[in-house]
């Protein structure tokens, strides 16, 4: 039974059985690029916008494989999820277009539109306190109670390799257009997104690094790598880059990414400000701070690319008006 | 010689010959939709995102197409055009694609970021007065003085069938994907791209309503329909939808859109804001003024298209960040 087979590490055929899941339900997203960017950065920085996948993120994919794989029986009983936003909108959504009723479990501060969207799109909303409460027990109990199907953020095989479908993609549309990836960054909260894409670049265009990018702050990825075991983030970091708060890398995850992954670079919310900007200016493109800290680390590092070709995962695009006001205003 | 016939009006066939020297050059901009948003609205409505062209709005297209059919001389004593921003920055990124010079008349009033972008392609400025100066008066002059070749905006053959590879695009994606389409809403100024559209889709989608929008005050298309000759628009317009600004329908354009379209919609500066704000909210797209108005129509338009299936150009999203913080920030 497939879902019984959740926790076991995915492998690339995973991921390519998730592009099959997924085709004519997800997005394939562009994979975009300004002449004038380029010119000023002395690289070529091409863009993956899943802030234009359904949902305006990712999420939606390794969700929809998730829950594509519960028996009649299980999506009719429903599904459970916690999250600060994305995934919670992604396992709504998704849920919905299964025909599966969803109650996710949400913190009480998350931006108001991710609120307002998973409202949308169905699903039952439970709060709670994220300096205080343990969502993880919240989303277990929950489950246990009303005998619901949990669909973890990231430590699950067919959630990690739809999110790879990303990689697949980008590495897809690479080859079609003739360009050699010198290297993917990839925002990095739990891991998902970026184990998964590890796994599609690996088999797909070995030949291009593969590095998280991190909020200052919560750069336990970067840490655990250099360490070679699981870190967790000390308390007190910003918590502008709502969507990758993890508090330790994901287990599944970790042990994908301690070897499949080039590196990882910290950014500070400076630069996801300068980011989230240059994204408005030059892309027409609407990042939230999560989504935008890969692109953060390729132009914070510019010098370091020069002549190269670097693709950037903008990962999600569901930030409140005020606060991108606030940013194109420079009043942040 | 084709550089020679550009008076004569385009017919489809100077659409598909079009769409053929952009492949490669021009991004095939993606049909996007929300979930939520037509949940909400009642109606499917898809959007072609134009702002993730080449230059940040559609005006590369036609430039491309034109500019591509001069001679190599021609090229080599370069181009000039007029324009408030967008057909500035299309004309200077394809002149610097094909080698040529460029020289650009823009209002001294232009947004700040196509003014940046327009000298950023390479290109020589010339500004003008909006309100006091004939600006094609200018272009013929410096065209003369200098020997270039003048690149108009829409009352040009090659232009107009280079914007309409936006409407066979459109027609092309939704068979694909089985998609019957009931209208298509367009923003117009002078009508280039309405009237390119036009001509793809009587072809393509002969079963879709072609619609002009317009931003009140400068609804000089929708008027001229209605009287069935060419009207000037009255002094003292908004001028929130700078890209929009054309004192009066073209010729060629009214030629093609007094027989193609089937009406026209104006909107007013408040269901721009409106629109602009949807688009970031729903599609996470940075749309300038001018570039919301087909969208603008749709939203205000709701009970209207109940079932139907409507698609709206996005034409551009070259706007100043100061102007989008506050249409965000609801400060306007």
């Amino acid at each position: 039974m497939p879902s019984s087979a959740n926790s076991e590490l995915p492998g690339f055929d995973d991921v390519k059985d998730a592009a099959g899941r997924l085709a004519g339900r997800a997005l394939p997203t562009p994979l975009l690029e300004s002449a004038l960017l380029n010119d000023a950065l002395g690289f070529r920085l091409l863009v993956k916008a899943e802030v234009l996948q359904r949902t305006g993120s990712f999420k939606f994919r390794g969700a929809y494989n998730r829950i594509s794989r519960f028996t009649a029986a299980e999506r009719r009983r429903g599904v459970v999820a916690y999250s600060s936003g994305n995934h919670a909108q992604g396992v709504a959504a998704a849920a919905k277009v299964l025909g599966a009723p969803a109650t996710i479990v949400m913190p009480k501060d998350a931006p108001a539109l991710k609120i307002a969207n998973t409202r949308a799109y169905g699903a039952e909303i439970v709060f709670y306190d994220r300096l205080k409460d343990d969502r993880e027990a919240i989303g277990a109990r929950i489950a246990a109670e009303r005998g619901l199907m949990l669909v973890k953020p990231y430590d699950d095989r067919y959630v990690i390799a739809g999110q790879g479908t990303v990689g697949l993609e980008v590495a897809g549309d690479a080859r079609a257009r003739g360009i050699a990836l010198d290297a993917l960054i990839v925002p990095c909260g739990g891991g998902g997104l970026i184990s998964g894409c590890a796994l599609a670049m690996a088999e797909e265009s070995p030949g291009t690094k593969v590095y998280a990018a991190e909020p200052a702050g919560w750069d336990d990825t970067g840490r655990s790598l250099e360490a070679g075991t699981r870190l967790s983030n000390p308390p007190g970091g910003s918590g502008l880059c709502d969507a990758l708060l993890a508090p330790t890398p994901g287990e599944m995850t970790f042990a994908l990414n301690s070897r499949l992954l080039a590196g990882a670079f910290a950014v500070d919310d400076a630069a996801v400000y300068r980011a989230m900007a240059a994204a408005f200016r030059h892309l027409k493109l609407v990042v939230e701070p999560g989504g935008a800290v890969a692109l953060a680390a390729a132009l914070a590092n510019a010098k370091d690319w020069q002549g190269e070709t670097v693709v950037c995962v903008l990962s999600g695009g569901n930030v409140d008006p005020a606060l991108f006001a606030d940013v194109l205003a420079k009043r942040i």
